[in-house]
């Protein structure tokens, strides 16, 4: 695992923990449902990462990003697929989002590499 | 179709036409781009239509809600595979998005009444 | 009532109807989501409305404006008050807001002479 | 003055005097900044408003798009000027701009025939 | 004072010095309202500081979060307060406003160890 | 030439050589009309990247201000210029800009400094 994603997911980890400790119930309610929304369903599992993909890259979250990334990744997204997701993104969200996918090929790039 | 697809669809055309006689060549690349990023390719165009919607919709644009919403319906996504599309969305943008997804699910009705 | 009042929550009452008959599980928990979020809790329910009209005002969604608007006025937010939520969305969110706070006023104005 | 023009600038004013009568000390301030930014100063007005539309254009905001817009026409912006404000907006915002685009194009069309 | 809360208003004050030796008259009175927006008034502080905090997660502008974090923490906001408000936060703006949500309470941990 | 300035180029450079090779053919056109949309054409090169600077503010875009900012400065926009175009910026996208704002003076001023 590259050193991006590494220390990502260590952050995410660790702040996601704190917030199990310190949040009300309605937050780890709100937690919960961003989990099940994005199970297999009517849609698969890959989809809907490339629907979370997309919505995270046009409101330029790079957090986010990363996160579907790599359950894109994870689900066999291969290059063609994510290139058109990228665009999608970028015809949508404007030259704006071009800083973020920057840093989402850089991410992607160290993903394919692990 | 219905009173609410007929007129967005009017108003649509007949300023895209405008735009066509007044705009630069730019422009007319944009919305060259805007057409071929849909074309069916590494993923198939009901896919990229449900990319497109939820992008939309976490964007909170009505008249971009309703042009995928169509191209949604006419590419065969039935309601619960919408559905997931409008959780993705309303999970993602938050409940800001919500009064988009009211005007989303009217709209969708009038298309399955068609 | 005032006429806008009647028809935002007219059409917000028949298109929730309709969205708790096509909606999927997490949809519905969504909502109740958002309906539990604003509960008296450690912080009272005047001061959650105000919260919910700053971000609505900020994030510009003249529907979410206008409901939280109403619960602002039922739960007894004066004119002084509203102005320095209104203040407070203009300047964080900037002049982009101010076709929303008209629109906020005229609705102010109506919810004040019912 | 055709009717869209006529019908945004007599709403505009009718609720900014309403604003004078109800609002604070601080927002009468943000009013008098936001007229005082777009003086003629090292910039010119002409600039100055080409600059505002096109802020206007990618946060899609289309009162704000039909302020800038009606000034610019004032202060001689031409056609193949204002496409060229266009296509930034529409580059930079993405293709969530093009309704927000398509109804400034009906609106300049309006204050051309004026 | 911790290392986060060190570094941010440091960086604050050094370029807030910055900006008032090479800006304009205009841009003075805009730092000028964004002080007297938040005084005491019809809200309290605690209200104002409050809704200010709300505001830029939804807007999703972590140096704006940490500014209004540590203002509500000098303002008495307590651990079962801010978790409502980061619940709205949440809610409305949606799970793009997570990762800055992960960073506010890191920030407010070490607000709350000094 | 200064270290932000440096570092921003640099990484921009080595990443957008990496969509080069792995892109697919919309997002290089994509890429080529970022390009000509700013060229010199009815409106001049220095009025075209001041209205990309004043997108890239509103919409809090750090790496997109970067970039504009040193065209900018390239172009020979002055001291007094460049602060006009940023209260256009701040008034138009509120106080959620300064933090953006902050950074812009301080890579201003390592260009400046060059």
């Amino acid at each position: 695992m590259g050193k991006l994603v590494e220390e990502f997911n260590n952050y995410r980890t660790k702040m996601n923990d704190r917030i199990m400790e310190t949040s009300n119930t309605n937050i780890k309610r709100f937690f919960a449902l961003d989990t099940t929304t994005y199970a297999d369903g009517a849609l698969d599992v890959k989809t809907k990462e490339m629907l979370g993909l997309v919505a995270s890259m046009v409101l330029r979250c790079d957090d986010c990003i990363k996160y579907h990334l790599e359950k894109c990744y994870t689900e066999g997204v291969n290059q063609a697929e994510i290139n058109e997701v990228f665009m999608i993104a970028n015809l949508v969200g404007g030259s704006i989002v071009i800083p973020h996918y920057r840093r989402a090929v850089e991410y992607w790039d160290e993903l394919s590499a692990s």
